[in-house]
């Protein structure tokens, strides 16, 4: 049986009791099957990792008194995935696997050729956050609201880096650009920008153009769906400017049998 | 109106009449609603490219007459996805990004951890197909019947590289591992291997370690889905080692033109 994780609001320290949502209570006891005294891990994006117990709190409510911490909250790579929606399967698929891939915050934008009109937000905060729980990250992407792509330039932050994955064409091979970055743009915050199913227009191109930190680049000889390039796009970028650079700490023994056999 | 590019058996020469098999004469009848004349694109895997035109050969059955060649068949970076079968809807997808991201095969193994005990191959093969057909490749990846671990690394090819995403962490990082390759690695066969949700038990992981070819990486300090990290790991080697490492040719104005305006 495996250790349910669950991301909560409220501060977490030894001894305090974190109240769960109606959600959370129906998923511990009425799909996992968890009775009073059960362990948990807990994480809030800010105080770490912690061991916890399930305790009813009447009929529908429950707590989670908190035990020691598992883990310290750690820097996590500041990279934001920028992207025009898509159909909600993909988007889901998308909001899942950036997460696992560690995105800092995933950014709606419509762009001129964007087919799809509306985003639902909480669906997506919600797949962000078990995603999260499932990928033992200590923080949950923060899921903005959409803008249209020429507020999302005009109010580019100076500093932060912009991939662009280019499907047109033309642009150096991506392996290329960050191996070759210096130490600044390493140390930069950064964003990924896909473009929408039917790409970016002649517009939207020369606007990207005009800001000074972005970088295009190019995803091979295959054309790749949207929800693809940004995925691989992310990998990509972990694994030669962000936190994949580090060898992966060994999992601890212990730590690795709660978690698979409690 | 999009141009229809399917993938055929037959052999493909300007002016020859290509079968297209059933479930092809029903989706362009009935789902796009191509009348005899409608333009298509075919391609085999052995011939590159080919305009075509549809024409009726009955109420059921029609063929592909063939026009101009459009592209090339060109040679293909020669790697393998080697992966643990997993829960339907996962594996529709891992096909779908492995066929994008450019996998020559696709191989099911059972591992002593792996849960799901059927792999369904048509399904597989047709979701590669479409894919294919999708992504603008001029070839299929090959859908290879299960293999268990154990027969899989006692035939394993001499020579062909084999890349283990070892989630029990230790494993230096991705693209430390694909930069340092020297030119014989670089250019040798390769294949990625992913192990099951449950991870490669202990027996399996020294088997690996016999294996002279075998070089094991991380992929950072989140825990990742297996498809996931099938497709990281992919993206990763493409990027690196296999055929994103040259420029993207700028896609052709009259080729894209016909492609998304017909």
């Amino acid at each position: 049986m495996s250790l349910s994780r669950l991301f909560v609001d409220a501060d977490l320290a030894a001894g305090v009791e974190a109240p769960l949502d109606e959600a959370q209570v129906h998923y511990l006891r009425h799909v996992m099957r968890r009775a009073d005294g059960a362990p948990l891990l807990l994480f809030n994006g800010r105080d770490g990792e912690w061991r916890a117990t399930l305790q009813s709190r009447g009929k529908k409510s429950a707590v989670a008194t908190i035990g020691e911490r598992t883990r310290e909250q750690a820097a996590e790579p500041d990279v934001w995935l920028c992207f025009a929606p898509i159909k909600r399967a993909r988007l889901d698929y998308l909001v899942e696997k950036a997460t696992e891939l560690g995105a800092a915050a995933l950014q709606p934008v419509f762009t001129h050729h964007t087919a799809v009109e509306r985003v639902n937000l909480e669906r997506l905060r919600a797949n962000a956050i078990e995603a999260a729980e499932q990928t033992e990250r200590l923080s949950v992407p923060e899921v903005r609201a959409p803008v249209t792509f020429d507020r999302l330039l005009a109010s580019w932050p100076a500093g932060r880096r912009l991939l662009v994955c280019d499907e047109t064409g033309g642009g150096p091979p991506i392996a290329e650009v960050l191996s070759g970055l210096g130490e600044v743009a390493r140390g930069a915050p950064w964003a990924i920008l896909i473009g929408p199913e039917g790409g970016f227009d002649a517009a939207e191109l020369a606007a990207l153009g005009r800001i000074s930190s972005v970088m295009s680049v190019g995803l091979g000889p295959r054309i790749l769906r949207a929800d693809t390039a940004a995925l691989a796009a992310l990998a990509c970028w972990q694994a030669l400017v962000g936190d994949w650079q580090h060898p992966t700490p060994r999992l601890d023994a212990d730590y690795r049998t709660s978690r698979t056999l409690v």
